[in-house]
């Protein structure tokens, strides 16, 4: 039995044991772990590593002294064993928790204001390509980022990914008929694939990149099953199905920046229904000990939001007669944080879903910001070798990245808590407490007055900001009483920032 | 009896009688023609003038000799006459009428294609700046305005207007007091009319305004109520309502190129009933011989426009989640022509309403037509003497106008018939008859691909052509079979054309 003695708080503990690597270990044997400390007892379930080595892993939620037994399938009786929980380093919250309600933060309290990404299968391109993601991701635009465990069949998306999920071995494209736009057609041309045994090296991967992840801040928002397949991923059984998502949640469960999303696009996985992904989150629920953020992307239905185990929202927004200005509504109906995890993504390819602006991208942000919920971001770019931030990553083309971190930013010198939408163009400070600092923000986004008055409700001073959103500037226009009147430019794309001193 | 032997088909025969001046003409007497000719036979009331002269007036809808008889409350036995109704001089279509169920057509079978705007009250300005805006509407931009009897009392709309309805003299606004954005209170500071005794004089002025607009081809969708009002005009008793409707409908109906506004933001005038609404129709569908357009312009509820005396819906685009991207919704509800005719304006005024941008005003218009309806324009910018296009005419000084003249140009290239909506970005001319020619638009709006590709159901030749509806381009692409590749700038507002030749 290996492990760390010390584990800094919301670290990973690992324990590693010898066992048999004959018959099917992933289906034959199991291992588990009791973990007890200061306000926590938590059961682990382990997974087999490969090479007769099996793992059980562990989040402590606490500092101090933590004691732990092992059992195994394989083990003639429990191991015990004790670790220190340190103080977490620098940079290290813990995991991301809703937070009044419509909001989140770090389990340390710090707010936690999501402005993701999406790069579905990223970490399955080249060592190379993957290092340039990371670098971009280092500028600081994004603080989540979501992707795919599975490899992804689409336009642009036809190469085969670093590794696999399973033993076996792909279908051969060279034999499949092209369609338009390139896609191939769905016959299915020989993917011989083992269901009941998992290709370690895939999972230690995807591991390696949460922890780069970790280390630059950035959540990673793991899409668990997605419909864009030609291996076959998507139709495995029932009981296949199952053990994957064992695997999954007993190996990702323990780092502190997993979310879990259960599908991209659930309502285009036809060979599944409503309750098997019921019996997903049964799985999820009961065996990932950290109650990690949890939700469902959609296509064109949403999944029912309502159910108690969904945490949050995770929408891709409906086209045009479902804009993101819906984010205020679904708040009230879904009373969960909401997040716009697809708005279209800014770029030049034909489909609409992959062709709007960089001012319309950082348009729908503040929009859906402003009304209290949260966005994601793409990129889809036509590039001469077919890289497209959208699944590959690689380096960022366009005009919003930069203004996101800027919005972030904006969100980040918030007071603790998050924007409540008060009716057309205003947003207040959730927290707006009796004495206490209250912001009020206007975005005005396509509209360009030239003037605005405000008559606030109480006598006080009010500092007043004008923001431009595009061009990344503050314009600080002074203190005021309570009737104020705003210069503006006339220009789309501004808001103003009053606060209350 | 006075009237013109010759009068030109959809020209006006005016007959005036001379009768009593004394007790109350408006109420007291009454006054109507028969009229008959080739296909033809129309009664219809007419008004009293002033001055002891009556008035009935006649459109004639067929070329050819009419006969007719005036009979009178004052005179002792019906008075015949004829005259002759001659070809329509040039640019004299006739009225419009709904055709093709969502489209419009003046009645010699031209298709129009409404491109309207919004002066409310600019008629009732000073001489010099109703002719600027006379010679505003010369360019071309519009085909149709909407303004209103009865004057408006509004932000930046607190001046008398050059005459009013009635007999009688305005309340003081000297006495009341100012609010925000300068409005007055609702307080009655003194009025004093007779809503028994109209004032023909500012009827008569009306009526010359409809003939300018008739000379430049621009429809007059005559707002016949409305809620700004500090005069009392719009909370007077239903008899003097009733009263209101028949004068205007006697005195109006006649002009080829007048449509029945019934209300603008019908579900702010607060004192009238669902059931007053429907009665002032009944009086418009008895009374209107040539069954004028009619519809009713809401603020937030839309009437219930499945009447069947409405003849289109005259919508107030619903603000953020119902945005123009409903018109083929609408559309396909309501079984009926859709005229958002108003979707915000061009401006930089405080209120939402009154501050897009002028791409904006033409995304807007052009996603409203390719979804198979139409829009309308306004423009509100903030001028040194408080002359705003939107209630006062005047200068344009937005960018859309001239855009929204190339949009028109568009229309009028089409085949005979109008747009419907195909789905995700794609129109298609209505009249897509078998080896007739068929036109699709795309319009991409916001979306910004570098390339399209196209897979044409039918073999055949297709034209193809770029549109920047923006900076007014159109790039001839060329010749292309059923299988058509079209290169694009990437840039938003772009659209696409292809004509099967």
């Amino acid at each position: 039995m290996e492990y760390q003695k010390q584990v800094e708080r919301w670290g990973m503990l690992e324990v590693s044991v010898k066992g048999p690597a004959t018959g099917n270990p992933f289906t034959e044997q199991w291992i588990r772990g009791t973990f007890t400390g200061h306000g926590q007892k938590v059961t682990a379930h382990g997974f087999y590593d490969g090479e007769g080595v099996y793992k059980v892993r562990f989040m402590p939620g606490y500092e101090g002294e933590y004691h732990f037994t092992i059992e195994a399938s394989f083990m003639d009786a429990p191991e015990a064993g004790s670790f220190t929980a340190t103080a977490p380093s620098e940079g290290n919250h813990g995991p991301v928790k809703v937070a009044y309600q419509y909001h989140f933060a770090y389990e340390d309290g710090k707010m936690y204001y999501p402005v993701g990404t999406t790069c579905y299968v990223w970490e399955l391109q080249s060592k190379e390509l993957q290092e340039k993601t990371l670098a971009e991701l280092a500028k600081g635009y994004f603080n989540k980022i979501r992707f795919c465990v599975f490899p992804k069949h689409y336009i642009y998306n036809f190469h085969e990914p670093i590794s696999y999920p399973y033993e076996g071995t792909p279908c051969d494209t060279s034999e499949m008929t092209r369609q338009n736009f390139g896609e191939y057609s769905r016959e299915d041309h020989g993917n011989h694939w083992d269901f009941y045994r998992f290709n370690p090296a895939h999972f230690r991967h995807i591991e390696d990149c949460i922890v780069r992840l970790q280390e630059l801040g950035v959540e990673a928002d793991i899409i668990v099953m997605h419909p864009y397949d030609r291996w076959g991923f998507s139709k495995m059984q029932p009981d296949q199905d199952d053990l994957y998502w064992h695997y999954v949640v007993n190996r990702f469960s323990a780092y502190r920046n997993v979310w879990w999303s259960f599908a991209n696009e659930w309502d285009l996985l036809r060979a599944k229904s409503i309750a098997d992904w019921e019996r997903y989150a049964q799985i999820v629920v009961e065996n990932d000990p950290y109650q990690h953020l949890r939700s469902i992307h959609n296509c064109r239905n949403f999944y029912d939001y309502s159910k108690p185990w969904v945490t949050h929202c995770c929408i891709q927004r409906q086209p045009d007669v479902m804009p993101v200005e819906m984010t205020n509504q679904w708040r009230e109906r879904y009373q969960k944080p909401i997040i716009i995890d697809e708005l279209c993504y800014e770029g030049n390819i034909a489909p609409h879903w992959g062709s709007i602006s960089g001012p319309e991208m950082v348009r729908r942000f503040w929009e859906t910001t402003l009304r209290g919920g949260y966005a994601g971001h793409g990129e889809t770019f036509i590039h001469p070798q077919n890289i497209l931030w959208w699944s590959h990553g690689g380096e960022l083309h366009g005009e919003s990245p930069e203004r996101l971190r800027f919005l972030r930013q904006i969100l980040e010198e918030l007071p603790q808590g998050g924007l409540r939408y008060g009716g057309r163009r205003t947003s207040y400070n959730q927290e707006k407490m009796p004495g206490g600092r209250m912001v009020r923000l206007d975005y005005l986004g396509k509209s360009t007055p030239a003037i605005l008055e405000y008559h606030m409700d109480e006598p006080g001073e009010y500092k007043v900001e004008v923001i431009d959103t595009w061009n990344m500037t503050i314009d600080d226009q002074g203190i005021f009483g309570r009737n104020i009147t705003v210069d503006l430019p006339g220009r789309e794309f501004m808001a103003v920032r009053i606060t209350r001193l």
